[in-house]
């Protein structure tokens, strides 16, 4: 055995532990993302859907037809926001709020940082964040409703 | 006939079927913008006009003498805004203040997205957005007052 | 039938005379990206694809388990680069050396201009370009070779 | 006469005694625009033509149907290059060169700095640079040609 296959050995041991998944790959990205799309699809929503990495960097991006231009970059963002500030964007949106504690996070980050609804933190069963979600593309109730309902989804298949 | 000329022949019968065209040109813009600066001069406004395409790319683009600087950026952004989101930049304005859905929208999308009144979105006569109307130069009221009549003209030309 | 069932009635005869779609879908753009990752499995690939539209704004991004980081900004520009310079990025590659005729085109377009291989225009049957595909994973040679592949295969389903 | 009258008085008196204009306006740039589009056209060039002012900044842009999407920022850059540095591109390309006095001044100027032919400053009968001309389409030679072309029709005109 290599390093290598020595330390995915050892993932996939913690992930039987845990009993679930510890990191995100593609294939589990694109089954949130498929599931994601129906959930907008039901509510109405042509929706541009981001699923990112543990490092906020996304595994898959998709862009439902006739989904607005700019909903691409807001997706992509949430799903980065989520998990680079480890919560939902519906959280962060009240934070950021003139007066409150974190009023002025939207000038940072270079314009990655998304503060209205549609953005959760993917998690582990063992409770570490292995993901972000983002989702553009209707109201922000609405985009906030269908990643929440993403994200619930995610627990039951991890 | 060869395909291209069938391809053209059938996208002049959808015109036909729908009333009126279905993309922006560039002979469409330059009519368009030449009225809209028709209109802002009525208003006194040295304004900077763009019509933009259905991708929210400029197909053309006028600097009136004596306009601001800074109002290119922000009338092609506009026209960008307006077909990126679907909506008035007006309407936009609304939904990103502080406490609204969209408050945040602004710090997005790389410095692209305006929330303030002067950006229309253009429709076809079958409803869909064909391209977008940016104009900056006046007051806030003057800017979306001029714009909203340059998308009213739009309508009676396509 | 109302307008927009005329329109997308015309629509299909349009595809139907030219012989194939005029225009990117999600649908099309997956069934793309998934055959262009199978071709860099095959290949010992860990790609990103990109598959745009014909503004060259991304349809569907997938990054492959264990892909580089960097290769989803790449692979996004390269499809972007294809579409919005109507060549493969292998032919621009040349043309941007210096002493020829577009060196310092890599400077220009904010950083999305991508002059080495991996990026392919993608044509309907009638000839006209309607999506960019872009790979980055591989070495340049491997790029070029899974994005052209991709780009034939995109020939034979549209 | 309050001072701007002045000024304007001033501006015309120095037009007469050069015998031309000494300020690019709208219906200048427009002329310009027109006829350099007219002689791609005639070169079977799909262009996008921008005339700045003598800032750099633009006063009309104006793509071409079905011109590239990358070509007008390109155009745009071309006239301001051309104003910014008081040489035509195709100049600055040569000094541009690995090993050459300017290399590296390509990566000055937040990507603002063309250095492949087709953008050519503009001047007054006196000899100032009051404006910049930009084209981006087809060939570099060819848009060296029409940028040429044009930059000779505006002696004629001023």
């Amino acid at each position: 055995m290599n390093e290598k296959e020595i330390i995915e050995a050892v993932r996939l041991a913690v992930e039987k532990f845990s009993g679930g998944v510890e990191k995100m790959t593609l294939a589990l990205a694109e089954t949130l993302a498929a599931e994601t799309m129906k959930i907008a699809e039901n509510a109405g929503v042509k929706a541009v859907v981001c699923v990112s990495d543990e490092a906020g960097n996304p595994k898959t991006v998709k862009c439902m037809d006739d989904s607005y231009i700019a909903s691409y970059g807001i997706a992509v963002n949430k799903a980065y926001t989520s998990v680079a500030l480890k919560m939902p964007t519906s959280e962060l949106k009240k934070l950021a709020q003139p007066g409150q504690p974190l009023y002025g996070v939207q000038f940072t980050g270079e314009g990655r940082i998304i503060i209205f609804g549609g953005g959760e933190p993917l998690y582990s069963k063992s409770g570490r964040i292995i993901g972000g979600l983002g989702v553009s593309g209707g109201s922000e109730e609405q985009d906030t409703g269908i990643a929440n309902d993403g994200a619930k989804f995610f627990e039951k298949i991890t």
